[in-house]
């Protein structure tokens, strides 16, 4: 770890108001968290019955319909060699044989930050929250919806970085549609490397960008260390159902191969991609994550996967995908059910929302994923903050209070602090029938931290609200992000560092032209 | 059940549009599904150790600290007979006396209501949602906020009995503040029993209004029945921390002797009614409750009671009650915990915020008590949709947002189906890898009820959605509270019945001059 500061690199911000503050102390004080340990007990929603139900369906979907791998030869040998049973580019793998391949996947395990105070614990009963992934629009309430760019990934980065309650950079925050198809997955990884010192997701869309995303890491975190970490987390999907293709397939044996980690995930559109039942959804599910992540072990047994659900309902007027659904909650808690019994960590959840404003039903929506995710056991959460319009769009002020609930869910997966102080016999002896706890010692003594104090949910009573201009909160939000755009400061890179990275997209950048291929 | 009528009396809708021709199939759905029971397992947040340490320091409250009940000497003469250490109004309470006494509360009840079809289970493995309970004020798009009328409270009773997942119509939905503080109960009990012909809820603001209130359901399901069954749930709040008022006892000593149920609400703000940490305040809500309804069963043994908790932060900048933030929602989760094992029916939650607007606040704190009162287990959930602005106001937005979400919870309660349909392994058998479930035998057959069709989420695209006037889900929900009320049409009522209640109210309104008090 030569190559990393080793100094505990203070996060500075600009004081400029009470909440720029408030971020930089949320901000110092996140480092010392930087993921969130559950205390609560997962919500289920399958009995033993249940779950062994489907995943004996799903073990007769990998035996009996297959699983295609497409366009790649050396995918299909890897099978035959294992045992399966290839006709063409459909792999029937027998009864057991992915279960027993993903033993050698790890239960848990670290992905590295450039900041080692910012690695985060993957699997157990952690919990990793991290932005929005994938929209080509981002939003805001000043100039509408508009094609996401390079200038709107940075932001998203910085806010990301700002966010005490987000952990990890993430990916595509926002797709930089000004750039060059092959050539903006550069910027997109050193903006991640030079803005923020969360970890972060690497390139997907070709094999080379995969591997121009672990040089950049090696870069950074020097060779050996990269050959023997995890230090890049990759978002895998599958071509749902029952089909990965050779895009996702050749980044996956790129990462795997590299030591680096990815996450599995069967893309699910209830009705249109899988069937329009939870169960039928949750085996077909379990069946493609299970292939997916057995293929990962032929290629490098040990390699770091996570199984990832996105489910969502179709709406059946308009046939688009539906999200904040209860049918998918549903999907999302039983596969955390699943996905526990298989030994590797889960992701799922995030914001999801179908709204095209950051409005009532933006929020209702989200929670109908936000809150199984965290209840529910989720130990990676994509699109935690964020995302908006069914995923087409970033925007800025859902990111902002999307970020609040985040911060509200930690304190939830906390539990309840059973310790002396928590249960607080000296304050009900104290105040007695008919007394007031405002003034009791207890309350004095736990005045700060005693309950989440949001950044822009509003408490004042109306008559203050109206006199403030009768803001919802999306204007607040608004607000906010550009202060704290404003007060952002740069963690500290080595000079030598970036200079090397910049070096390396230079030649890049120079060796091909453009292309929106 | 003489005076009921028999009949399956259909509810008629005027089929006016798609929107109102769907709210009529489903209001004729509901009553066949009365209430919800729940398949899912409930969420826990405490383990047996935390259970226990809980429940013994609430034992240690009421034997060492003691309850008040004041200015009410029967009550102190029936606790000393019970056995407890009375001092002044102090009630002493002796480790294990309280429960003792509880064991004769029933777990589980029925409440019946004027149409048969419509009694709700209250208790067990069943929840039921019932609208917002007390606000001053009402609000809505077109008028903003302004004091409720009568006219308000029969809206709102008419929404509720339209909305397909609200199984009850609740209280006082919007304080009628035209009408005199010593007779608005009877056109508040009147307009619940005409307007609509789910279950009720009593007055409680004097013993003699409640009294009125048995009066009246007498007239409707006759004296015999309601000697004999429970036909009013009522609202009895504790003077937190540890204090009964005389008011409350009255009402509560009158339900009580009728044989009514009653729900005893411990009212708890953190850091001023209770104190500032979660298991502090779990620890008095637990001796307040146990405590009311020892009572209760000291009164009349066997009288049904619910043990409520109704919990929020405070907001440490303002110092006003803060809803929707994390400290209250684990409160909720570990209360259900403590209730199921004092062998009670358990009423939390409810769609509760601080906004002061139908935005995307108010809906994410809504969510923060909404989803622990559903997973955690909640029999009966008042404020299920409505509240806003901390309860001062009752909002004809909210309330028709909420009924959407509760309607979506209701399916979240039913857990996944595992029937052989559910399963849908013909339909992954007959799509295969890389098809398309849309044209599938199973989706065709699944097309209408596979996924909740929400009556104002907006899945359209954005262009659709902006063709269409871009508007928030606010603003479509202030057309459709508008279409309902067009469209209500009232359940009938015997004639005869309706003529005996105006006659009682007359005779009750000419008997004493209107008074404020």
């Amino acid at each position: 770890m030569s190559e990393l500061a080793t100094e505990d690199l203070p996060v500075r911000t600009k004081r400029r108001g009470r909440d720029a503050r408030r971020v930089a102390r949320e901000a110092n004080k996140a480092i010392t968290q930087p993921y969130i340990v559950r205390n609560t007990p997962n919500t289920e929603v399958l009995g033993e019955e249940g779950l062994e139900i489907i995943e004996a369906n799903a073990d007769t979907v990998l035996e009996e319909i297959g699983i295609e791998f497409r366009d790649d030869a050396e995918a299909l040998e890897l099978w035959k060699q294992a045992g399966a049973d290839v006709q063409g580019e459909r792999v029937h793998i027998p009864r057991g044989l992915a279960r027993k391949l993903i033993e050698t996947a790890p239960s848990e395990f670290t992905q590295h930050a450039r900041n080692p105070h910012r690695s985060v614990q993957i699997g157990g009963r952690n919990t990793v929250f991290a932005p929005v992934y994938g929209p080509p629009f981002v939003h805001d309430l000043d100039r509408g919806r508009r094609y996401g760019t390079i200038e709107d990934f940075r932001n998203f980065v910085k806010l990301a970085y700002m966010a005490p309650a987000i952990h990890h950079s993430g990916g595509t925050v926002a797709e930089p549609v000004d750039l060059p198809v092959n050539k903006r997955h550069l910027d997109m990884i050193y903006s991640h490397i030079k803005y923020s010192d969360k970890p972060f997701m690497g390139s997907v869309t070709h094999p080379e960008r995969a591997a121009d995303t672990v040089r950049m890491a090696e870069v950074v975190f020097g060779e050996d260390f990269v050959a023997n970490n995890a230090v890049v987390l990759s978002l895998i999907n599958a071509n749902s159902p029952m089909t990965f293709d050779d895009t996702m397939l050749g980044a996956l044996k790129t990462y795997a191969r590299a030591g680096q980690a990815t996450i599995i995930t069967p893309f699910l559109i209830g009705g249109t991609m899988s069937p329009s039942s939870v169960a039928g959804t949750l085996t077909q599910a379990l069946a493609e994550g299970m292939a997916g992540i057995a293929f990962a072990q032929l290629v490098k047994p040990g390699a770091p996967c996570v199984f990832g659900l996105f489910a969502c309902s179709m709406s059946m007027q308009s046939g688009a995908p539906a999200f904040g659904t209860p049918e998918p909650t549903l999907a999302l808690l039983g596969a955390a059910q699943l996905v526990r019994r298989l030994g590797v960590p889960f992701r799922s959840g995030g914001s999801l929302c179908t709204s095209k404003l950051p409005d009532a039903q933006a929020a209702y929506e989200s929670a109908h994923s936000l809150w199984p995710a965290v209840m529910g056991g989720v130990n990676f959460m994509l699109h935690g903050a964020g995302w908006l319009e069914g995923g087409l769009s970033s925007s800025y002020e859902k990111f902002i209070m999307d970020s609040d609930q985040l911060a509200m869910m930690e304190v939830v997966a906390r539990g309840i602090d059973l310790s002396e102080n928590g249960q607080a016999m000296d304050a009900i002896r104290e105040v007695g029938p008919g007394g007031h706890y405002l003034g009791c010692a207890h309350t004095q003594a736990n005045f700060e931290t005693a309950f989440y104090r949001s950044l822009i949910a509003n408490y004042e009573s109306f008559e203050q609200w109206t006199a403030e201009g009768s803001l919802d909160i999306a204007k607040r939000a608004n607000a906010q992000w550009k202060e704290w755009l404003a007060s952002y400061q740069e963690p500290e890179l080595d000079p030598a560092i970036e200079e090397a990275l910049n070096a390396f997209i230079a030649e890049k950048k120079a060796a091909v032209p453009d292309s929106n291929i």
